[in-house]
């Protein structure tokens, strides 16, 4: 599978936003963070003024065959009960998304049943419903990863060409903290049990009933850290999919990536796993409540914004970390200039 | 002096907003500090389902006479020159209250030189040109650190009167790190190295000097902590009293109170001490970079929603606290219950 190129950040543009930055009215980096991510924000764009609009967040649902271990709290039914609900403009990431200003982009990558609506707001993109159980086997073929992926990728591309200039990502899945951390696992070359988490919300008996099975999984499918197409195919999902191929769409058109928590950043893993570059067009909106998120966040290097405890997953954090990006644009370029406010300098 | 009576938070609203977030459309706790947050909005409020809509930053300004010991980067000018540019519209917290959908105001608490503005925006109270310089004496009498209180309590009530349902608090006093840390010393029983920082960007030298500064303040006044007029009055300053007069403002009206970094900090510990129930009105936005901050949080039994290593004060912590606060109340009222959406909950 080849991917699209993807360009260094613009090392002009950065130092560009640096210089302005020191010339605002108030000390040099006393805006902490939200200098640092409008100086990130002005390499990924090229633009020494970046400025944050068409704000999108796109999420993606899928089944998985493991939930027949048991390894949720909730039935997979919700996935796509859960599915209408964002349609509907009732769920979590829809109140969150209208409270900064941003559209959701639905897509089904592969719910168990069909979703009865006509809806045309939802993006259709079926690789299969719902992957096989991966504690006895592949939960798809690499055929699918691939295909889940190009998917993400055109869906991304789709977006920009409509005008996204930062991209959100969600996840929906009843499952789905299973595959992630299992994906976690083998590039972190760490046992389950300092990965996996509660999910929705298991018990204790259903957290280790979770970290057996990602052991099975591990043992039965020997997924390789090397191969990120084979990694996804094994252990993976195809929302899974889908989120890392719309991390490398939108890093190929110099677009941030908004990551949310923990699904999406085993997605993230995946993505810069096959396409290392895109690893700077990422930012981390928050850490996740889920075990083992945080030793994800390292070896991708990167810092979230937020830690609120949330652990929800839709793109409700990337909502929140998309609010903070447009806030470090608009400081960048709205703010007066000591000599434009005619306030004195350091030492004057 | 009198305070106006303080109403313990309204237990009946927080349980109904509690057992409303278990039914909303995700799993238990999901959304973390957000319905945590919500929970507390509806104790301020006493209403089952608060909302945010009008949102108010009050941003106070004074100068500050120990300016003259050297303590800080900018000259003592720098706060009437950004006091014009509130006015104009060009600092960080215009662009961020912009951003959250937040109205600015104003207030000269006490700016050493007159403000050349006939712009009605700008609220004088000014106490006096600037306060004394507190390693020599008090900074200011005990007339004026209540009239400060009270020029706080009746720009609150007046703010609130045209519609405020949320005040984050704002500070400008170039030099206001040096009282603020004393403050923080004289409440916490620590030795100002413990506390002080760098405020607007002192080197080594600068930062020895200031906390010899603060050393020799506690010793000549001898502030006390269960006297805390007598401690703004000693080693406090305009901004910091008006400060804590919003504060304790806003809680008799039970409206909540988004608590900027280490100025205001210091200005919520004046006005916990004065009116002990209004801790439960507060809502600390962002950890302050400046050293000794997280103690006073700690103090306060604050725990901060952000930590982007800001110290610019001006409101800017608050305004993006602020947004958290609205999102959290639209969580709590907009989103779909399980019922009203058909999603199946837990071991359905």
């Amino acid at each position: 599978m080849k991917f699209p190129p993807i360009a260094p950040l613009g090392q002009l543009a950065m130092q560009s936003a640096r210089e302005r930055q020191n010339r605002l009215t108030k000390p040099a980096g006393s805006l902490g963070r939200l200098e640092e991510l409008s100086i990130q924000l002005a390499g990924i764009t090229g633009k020494a003024n970046p400025s944050i609009k068409d704000k999108v967040i796109i999420t993606m649902a899928g089944d998985h065959g493991v939930v027949e271990e048991g390894v949720s709290a909730y039935p997979q039914e919700v996935t796509r009960q859960m599915l209408l609900n964002f349609l509907a403009g009732g769920a979590a990431i829809n109140v969150l998304a209208r409270h900064v200003g941003a559209r959701v982009v639905v897509v089904d990558m592969g719910v168990a049943n069909e979703i009865p609506t006509r809806d045309e707001k939802l993006i259709r993109r079926r690789v299969a419903p719902g992957t096989k159980n991966l504690a006895k086997g592949p939960a798809m073929t690499r055929t699918q990863a691939e295909e889940s992926i190009q998917s993400g990728i055109e869906i991304a591309l789709a977006e920009i060409a409509k005008g996204a200039d930062i991209i959100g990502t969600g996840d929906m899945g009843i499952g789905n903290t299973t595959p992630s951390a299992a994906i976690a696992c083998v590039f972190l070359k760490q046992h389950p049990k300092e990965i996996a988490g509660r999910g929705t919300g298991v018990d204790d008996e259903g957290l280790a009933r979770k970290i057996s099975v990602i052991e099975r999984a591990l043992e039965v499918n020997r997924p390789n850290a090397d191969d990120g197409i084979g990694v996804l195919a094994k252990v993976g999902g195809f929302e899974i999919g889908g989120l890392a191929g719309v991390m490398i769409g939108a890093a190929s058109k110099q677009v941030p990536v908004m990551v949310d928590g923990f699904i999406s950043t085993a997605a993230a893993m995946i993505a810069v796993s096959l396409a290392p570059h895109c690893h700077e067009y990422l930012i981390s909106a928050h850490r996740s409540k889920e075990y083992g998120h945080s030793l994800m966040l390292e070896w991708l290097g990167l810092k979230p914004l937020l830690d609120f405890d949330m652990r929800l997953g839709e793109g409700t954090g990337a909502a929140l970390g998309i609010s903070m990006a447009e806030a470090a644009c608009k400081v960048l370029s709205e703010m007066a200039t000591f000599e434009e406010a005619g306030v004195s300098q350091v030492g004057a």
